[in-house]
């Protein structure tokens, strides 16, 4: 099934979705037959939920793969992560709120430490602190070129986004960091004719930069690498008919959620709370509504176990007042799993739970992995979810006489 | 998904895994109501490890498609088994061990008795007994012509395995066997222009055949069918950087172990007992172990419901000697069901279950049919079994930032 069949019988409805991604939400146990952090975690609020949806669990990208965060967005979104990637340069200038436009060419940027004979001493200039990194940033943006426009944008310590703006620029380029130190930096070349004239101006750029970082030490050269454009992406709006808006704190999963369509709506503040306040205010406006709550994953990453036990509670507890809208079609479930115990996002599938008024309820009150396993919706490609939203909401016609 | 991608994640471990494949597993109830062979089976080793797994039903081809051994082997070897396709000629050659390269063309053969007109009177000659086919085979082989080689193997009975071994043979050839008596054998003719070649020396091949054997009756002509060259495959090698080892007494499963890039091991014995001490023997020389297991498809297809469930009891007895060499990943699946009440095999999914440190355990402690349908890993095509298991060794790096 693709979009051309779901996109033609698409039909008009007053209903309300709510994807709400508890970002690395699926876990494993601290030991062999032991809970894992959502069967640990008390959500009252959730089972109750779970009682009256169908439960599954999703495979984001296919068996066995780990997603990232770009790739695990999309499928949640309902697209398929392998025919659309983003690319990794592209996903840092989205990371940082950057309005990358179609004809853009990001990369990841990298401060980095070289010798007097221009060989790499350390790839990251010693973890430069993010303050001194902002005012290096400044420096560069001082590069200027006929034909086209550069951003330099901070990230964290070390790290920036780089985005050349012009007409014509490919982005098959090969990367100017060799990954390994004891070795000069490499010269960007073109992989494929259309990107010719991008290598150049990379170049030159990288030219300059040495020039004028030159008595930075340690930041006295930079590194580039992951160099992409932003895929073309049929959108919510033109592919069902939604006025989609998201809610997220994280500058990626916003950028993501802009390129498949989705209005980024303002969030007064940095809680979860004030995420859910932001669902209420603009509850009228919009058809769709992605929430998105990072901790899980944060905590999931950084191997804690009972944070993320926490992290889950506190949306548990925040629940009813998403529910207290009226919501007609509610999805929990998350892009990936993130077990505490792996520090690392996994290839184990995510718990998820549909709920609508017509959905056929599972009669399973608990919402944990293993619940899911037992659900009606199966272990199903995550890009399927969208769909069953869709149905759910009753915004998908019947196929065929 | 596809290998390309699976392919690029690749990353190094030094971790083990190993396949246990049990033929032909799948099994049905001796009447309604009643327990399958697996779950009739008393196996305490099994269900310990079921416990500490993710259960699953394995699907070899698709829905209501009931495998041969050789799709049945390229699915739980990962491969898809439509698109890599093993003509019946090469694996007749592969099932007597016979080392079938890229450019040979192989065939079923019969010795078959025709009367004085050359009409076929008994397609199987009779039955020949073995011994018998074994000289008569001897007698084919002094067939010499220039330009091509020749190679009858016999294999059981009536039948022996022919291959043709020249430079631009092709395998699009015509049967000369009219699956019927009553009539002539046919002659063969090329379907495509590459095979014309082919198709003229194995007239003659035929035609010399038929004067060689004149006065051999009841075997007095043969019968050629199921032309075939081996297809081309990415191997395990090439494709995810194991160093892979195969452990089989059937010639065939060797053969199709080969083909993917396995080595295959010597067994001193042929008894399942001689399978494991193989396994132990070469534990440090390899990543990744297939380890077949024949009789239970034997029992299988023999209508013997008891010996097959003591077939899986022997395994079970077994299974503590794999488990103490501590392997990071361990599958125990099948390549088909076989259940004895059908005699044959079936299209019924296969009981499979994935163990490894990082498997989240579904808490089943039972390896059964049922059991599996209640598994996490839900009713999945075969060829995603293998991406688990690299996922589960830590072989697979993050699809994507």
């Amino acid at each position: 099934m693709d979009f051309d069949l779901l996109s033609e019988l698409i039909t008009p409805a007053r209903t309300k979705i709510v994807l709400l991604i508890l970002d690395g939400l699926g876990g494993l146990p601290r030991e062999p037959g032991g809970k894992t952090e959502l069967e640990t975690a008390r959500t009252p609020n959730l089972d109750a939920l779970a009682a009256r949806s169908s439960l599954g669990l999703t495979v984001p990208v296919g068996p066995g793969i780990t997603p990232g965060s770009g790739p695990g967005h999309l499928a949640i979104f309902g697209y398929d992560p392998i025919e659309y990637e983003i690319g990794r340069g592209a996903l840092e200038a989205l990371g940082v709120d950057f309005e990358l436009g179609p004809k853009d060419v990001a990369a990841r940027g990298n401060f980095c430490t070289v010798d007097a004979k221009g060989i790499l001493t350390d790839r990251r200039a010693g973890r430069l602190p993010t303050q001194e990194s902002r005012k290096l940033a400044e420096l560069l943006r001082t590069i200027k070129m006929d034909g086209v426009e550069f951003f330099v944008e901070p990230v964290k310590e070390h790290r920036f986004a780089f985005v050349m703006r012009g007409e014509s620029l490919g982005d098959a380029l090969s990367e100017t960091d060799p990954l390994k130190v004891g070795v000069a930096d490499l010269p960007v070349r073109a992989l494929k004719r259309d990107s010719e004239k991008a290598a150049q101006y990379v170049n030159r750029f990288v030219a300059e930069a040495r020039k004028l970082l030159a008595d930075q030490s340690p930041a006295n050269m930079i590194l580039l690498r992951g160099f992409a454009k932003l895929p073309v992406m049929p959108t919510y709006p033109e592919l069902f008919g939604l006025r989609a808006a998201a809610i997220a704190l994280g500058g990626m999963y916003r950028g993501v959620a802009r390129l498949v369509g989705m209005e980024v709506l303002p969030v007064d503040g940095d809680a979860l709370a004030d995420e859910f306040a932001a669902l209420e205010k603009y509850w009228h406006d919009f058809d769709f509504f992605y929430l998105h709550v990072k901790k899980t994953d944060t905590c999931g990453e950084n191997g804690d176990f009972d944070g993320k036990v926490r992290a889950i509670e506190e949306v548990d507890a925040l629940l009813p007042r998403l529910l207290a809208l009226a919501p007609d079609v509610v999805i929990v479930g998350g892009d990936h799993s993130s077990p505490a115990v792996l520090k690392a996002h996994s290839w184990h599938p995510v718990p998820t739970l549909l709920y609508s008024k017509v959905v056929r309820e599972d009669g399973i009150a608990e919402f944990g992995e293993r619940a899911c396993a037992r659900g009606s919706l199966g272990v199903l490609p995550a890009k399927y979810i969208l769909p069953l939203a869709l149905a759910n909401a009753g915004r998908i016609a019947k196929y065929g006489a």
